[in-house]
């Protein structure tokens, strides 16, 4: 099979280094890159030479951002080709316009590099919906936070210190937002929530990322027990679902309150095959590239996932209601003030606690929040 | 698709149940039962009805034990019928013979539920495999055993009294050796060596139960910042792999160690993806019915598992070689004895510490050993 590579970076290499050194029976034969990086006689700059070429099946596309990934995506699978993707921001975006074209086309979008590096996330999500309905979803699904809130706990160091270190070593951006606003993992909950719940789901959800955690925060909060992690989550009942992304205090002794570095565990409970959970690098050249190939390779074994978002689930935000800690100057009407000067909301929507937080920024721009579900 | 289910105990109703609610595209035709028990018209006692019947490619084997199990296994694959079982020992036992007989008839053998439940272990070996070397595994296999020390952890109660709980909830048979004493685990450890390393893992090598934990010895290692659990755990390095079971002392900040009540934690280690790590219920009518209906469609959709141990590696016990503790009245040579009365053997392969403990149980039946690895 002849497959072409739209982009040559970081994860462009990997994949090419992967199906180059162990794959006999896949052939990178083109590699898109800018005029001034043809390195390599696969190269071109011209993109109709791609997506022209009939002796083409599928495309890889590894360039990020919205365009011009969206237009290529777009161009690849009204061709008729195939697209495998881990660009997170476009699916996200496009997820409905893709699926729709690719559907047209008789082509496919694969997506698993998009959500949780290599984890086989995306197709046991699908392989459950085989036989399940998935009924809800969670998890850390972003290394960078993770990294920043777990050097946090570990060398009781505060948030700016260990930020400015993950971008040294380059797990973090030179712009965070992407990552400590949660905007990145609002990406990955679209996506996981459309594939999970079989629904276009859109972004207008509560978001809030951790930009405002203190070494102080975590300390209040172990003492009840718990830590922080920040979390992208998703509950489907009864003809209904919602979705939010928010800084969860999980109990110490979780899993998820375990989980080092930067690494991802994300999971699902399904009707008859109870909760999995499913742990690995979220991100990286070889592991996203790993979880490229593996799509790469579906797709060559017969594998056609197709995504028609015929669920016709409403939106309830009742579904996500929880406590909620708030740590803030400002008034929070009906809170019950606990230790450390925590102020906590009994049994909020995570809409209603977004709402909440917005209010206490305005006037204490330091303001943090967390959902503090009960304990089993 | 026509399929036949050996056997309607717990398994077997789990799959015929999941099957005929959830599935149209196949059939549960036909029902091996005992001549008493033939509550339904599927249902047969005369196994030739079922492998002299052209119109059924695959049978479902949830009879359990080694006979007729293995015979009748024999006999499908023999007459190109396809085979999905759950039944971990006699996988174990005869893996080898079985892949042999399956490749010789163009059939294939589907053992995701031997393993862990409803975790997709085994297919996630795979998919790695595709791309990567599998170099390590290892994980907690045994709902049972991990139910008993979660328990003494939880409530500060004896193996005794826990052991006889389980016993009364189902969660542990009348003769609770297969878990307890590390069998079980050692089916599984066989059947993931054999799959993640491509070679014909043989039963000859250390296992060691939990039979003999403490809730004092779980205190003293506490202590030490360390829980316990039965781990299964193999390697693979240049030529050569080594396997054991054995209860290790797990850093009490490790996912193993917070993995609750009767659930499981199985992690690979591969080349380019990195470590994975998969959780779930590792046992259960529906998890486990689950998982043999997954191969049930995986083979519907052409998946064609086969195995011929290939590798020709060779078994060197130093590949697994680790501090060990052990607490024992009987003199251990060249141990340190550090806090709380524990022993402490340096730099000792799997191998010479259960030969250690053996040893010391001959003098002190009560004697406890775990693994000590260091930390990162």
């Amino acid at each position: 099979m002849k497959i072409a590579i739209l982009g040559h970076g970081t994860v462009g290499r990997g994949v090419d280094e992967i199906i180059t050194n162990r794959l006999e029976e896949v052939e990178v034969a083109r590699i898109l890159e800018l005029p001034d990086r043809l390195t390599d006689e696969r190269m071109t700059s011209d993109y109709s030479q791609i997506v022209g070429d009939p002796s083409i099946d599928l495309v890889v596309e590894c360039m990020g951002g919205l365009e011009p990934a969206h237009t290529f995506i777009m161009d690849a699978l009204a061709a008729g080709k195939s697209v495998v993707t881990s660009n997170k921001a476009v699916v996200a975006a496009y997820f409905e316009e893709f699926a729709r074209q690719a559907r047209t086309s008789g082509a496919s979008l694969l997506i698993e590099a998009s959500v949780g590096g290599g984890i086989p996330w995306i197709a046991s999500i699908e392989k459950a919906r085989r036989i399940d309905e998935v009924i809800s979803f969670y998890g850390i699904m972003n290394g960078t936070t993770n990294y920043i809130v777990d050097a946090m706990v570990k060398e009781g160091a505060d948030f700016e210190d260990v930020l400015r270190r993950a971008q040294e070593l380059g797990y973090a951006e030179r712009d965070p937002s992407a990552d400590i606003d949660g905007i990145d993992v609002k990406n990955k909950t679209i996506i996981s929530a459309s594939v999970a719940f079989d629904v276009a789901c859109t972004s207008d959800f509560p978001v809030t990322g951790i930009r405002t955690l203190t070494k102080a925060d975590l300390d209040a909060l172990r003492k009840l027990g718990r830590g922080v992690k920040l979390l992208g989550r998703g509950v489907m009942e009864k003809g209904s679902y919602a979705v939010a992304v928010e800084p969860v205090a999980v109990p110490l002794d979780s899993l998820e309150a375990n989980v080092p570095s930067n690494f991802n565990l994300v999971t699902f409970d399904a009707t008859t095959v109870g909760e999995l959970k499913f742990y690995g690098q979220g991100a990286g050249m070889l592991p996203t590239g790993n979880a490229m190939v593996q799509d790469v390779l579906d797709f060559a074994a017969g594998r056609r996932p197709s995504y028609d978002f015929s669920s016709d689930l409403a939106y309830d935000p009742t579904l996500l209601t929880s406590d909620y800690v708030f740590r803030t100057k400002a008034d929070v009407a009906g809170a019950l003030e606990i230790e450390g000067g925590l102020k906590v909301v009994r049994g909020a929507t995570a809409q209603d606690a977004r709402a909440i937080l917005e209010t206490a920024l305005a006037s204490d721009p330091t303001s943090f929040m967390a959902a503090l579900p009960q304990e089993d």
